[in-house]
């Protein structure tokens, strides 16, 4: 259907990789536009179609809130145009972070595709910017983030919003790594039922299961599939594109992609430049199990060191308030909280 | 049906921890008795209810060409025995490594289970140690080891020789971490069908599908489980024990462990002893891509080495040999024979 989505066969999906976004939260968006270049130099090597770049967040992100980039979004983008001679080059957009000013330097510098993501139960909030994207010729992908927080034909009703706004993919978006493989497949089946657009599936591998939720998605209708190299990304990480690969091709999937370029790249470009393994940690796991927004991974580890709390405790409090990413700020609010109420009991002995 | 398998309903699953076993790999066989009591003492607390400890390679390993352990085979099992208050503690016999004097030993000391590991093919080496083992009272738990080299039904079959020597368990072991989830249900359904005792499922995490495969195990007819802490094991690692029980309770399952003392123990106790991250590198990748059995992980990276070729060239060549556990002299064969072929043609270039 779109530009990426070549017909290639029954069994065959298009690999989208986010190293250069999601992956920024892994480094604290520290990559410098070198780096940027020397990836998705890589990544087009090995035929991968759609790279996503520039601030973990997205357009428009890099502030005290949600950290500094090390280039701005345009000379991110520009870096990865320059560097590539057949991928596309997408940017997130999440509405309320960014606006349409961004979006339309980002496109002033080279995307051609924009990914626009909203709280699964939000979809309204995409319609002005897929809107403005189809009218100026993007490809649009749209996320429907936390995704295991609606069933799956709920889910399927927001899906069918986007669809209705012009997307050309709709992603499954598991931004807490929360689902198990039966349950991202049942959410992607929906979205298959009610749907024309294109389907996508996002991981993270807080449960250990994001190479197989992606599996499961593409076994239930996906041919949109996230990952990056080494797993870089939010909290427990995403699914590790080289990785997708050589599992997509050994249960009997076509990505398209050259399996050996894409691990030289993870291997002598990204992981020298990685300042902490990508690991299921307490907290990556905790965060998954809780069904955490993967952004709130580090504000969480800092404000349990600030206020003398376990992170595990602050994670599964804001589990139980049902919080969304963009509500950051509740963190401080629980950490300080729990802070006040362990204090006649110190909690040095059960961290 | 043994003394690990209490029913507590049907959608119950038990948890074997390999970190002190199969994880020994992964630290060079050092872990000291000291670190052996902390660990077993944390899973005992979780509520594990059979621990494997000892070398890496499983009783008499010790040597110049599996590594030489921190401990001899009876301090480690006596280390654990002492600990625990619950858990069983097992040991590793592989036939032709170990003999039954160095069970012997492993039983004075104090297991109570015994792991008897074979080649798929091989299920006839098992039924000395097995009959031996049953007479002497043990619980008896036996591999299939690189079960992807086999078919379903052809592994069935080997696995109903297990079966009528008298073991309570026959596994089906993904050495190389080779298996798809689609592929590792296939063959536990296919054991299933063909035998009475117990199955169980020992994955490795090469295809990134380690937690997957365990899951889809279990959905498929599988009671008896492997982990490890951190995922601790050879080459890419074991599926992560404390992700294996949050990712089961989330897909609906029992685990009879109790998640936070887990996390706690593999956190405070296991991940400060590691020498490196457990995580899928390059040779951890193409390994499992390759089909090589995981020991082979340090040793191939050695002579990549030692001989100036690419350790990946070295995998791809003993995955088209189909080598097995044992023949790790191949490795050098293989890695100087490149190395002579490439000699005119530097392959720093390719590394």
């Amino acid at each position: 259907m779109t530009s990426q989505s070549p017909a290639r066969g029954p069994r065959s999906v298009t690999l989208v990789d986010t190293t250069l976004r999601d992956g920024m939260s892994s480094v604290s968006h520290r990559f410098t536009t070198r780096d940027v270049a020397a990836i998705a130099a890589g990544l087009d090597r090995a035929g991968v179609p759609t790279i996503e770049v520039a601030h973990g967040i997205g357009l428009g992100a890099s502030s005290v809130q949600y950290g500094f980039a090390a280039a701005t979004d345009p000379e991110y983008v520009r870096a990865a145009v320059d560097a590539v001679d057949n991928a596309d080059i997408a940017a997130l957009y999440v509405p309320g972070i960014a606006t349409l000013n961004e979006l339309q330097a980002a496109v002033d510098a080279g995307i051609s595709t924009v990914r626009v993501a909203v709280h699964c139960t939000e979809a309204d909030c995409g319609q002005q910017p897929v809107e403005w994207a189809k009218e100026n010729g993007l490809t649009v992908m749209t996320f429907l983030m936390m995704s295991h927080k609606l069933e799956p034909d709920a889910l399927a009703e927001q899906a069918a919003k986007l669809d209705s706004y012009g997307a050309d993919v709709v992603y499954v978006v598991d931004s807490a790594g929360a689902l198990v493989p039966r349950q991202a497949g049942e959410r992607v089946a929906a979205l298959r039922e009610a749907i024309s657009a294109d389907i996508g599936f996002h991981a993270h591998n807080n449960l250990g299961v994001g190479i197989a939720n992606a599996l499961t998605a593409a076994e239930n209708g996906a041919t949109y599939i996230d990952g990056s190299l080494r797993g870089l990304g939010a909290s427990a990480g995403n699914a590790q594109t080289e990785v997708l690969a050589a599992a997509f091709e050994r249960a009997g999937w076509d990505t398209g992609v050259e399996l050996f370029p894409l691990i030289d790249t993870a291997e002598n470009v990204v992981a020298p430049l990685m300042t902490e393994p990508q690991i299921v940690d307490e907290t990556a796991l905790v965060l998954g199990y809780a069904g955490v927004y993967s952004t709130f991974f580090h504000p969480t580890k800092r404000a349990a060191k600030k206020f003398g709390v376990p992170a595990r405790d602050i994670l599964l409090e804001l589990g139980r308030r049902g919080v969304i990413g963009g509500q950051e700020d509740m963190i401080i609010d629980v950490a300080s909280e729990l802070a006040g109420r362990t204090y006649q009991t110190p909690v040095a002995a059960e961290v």
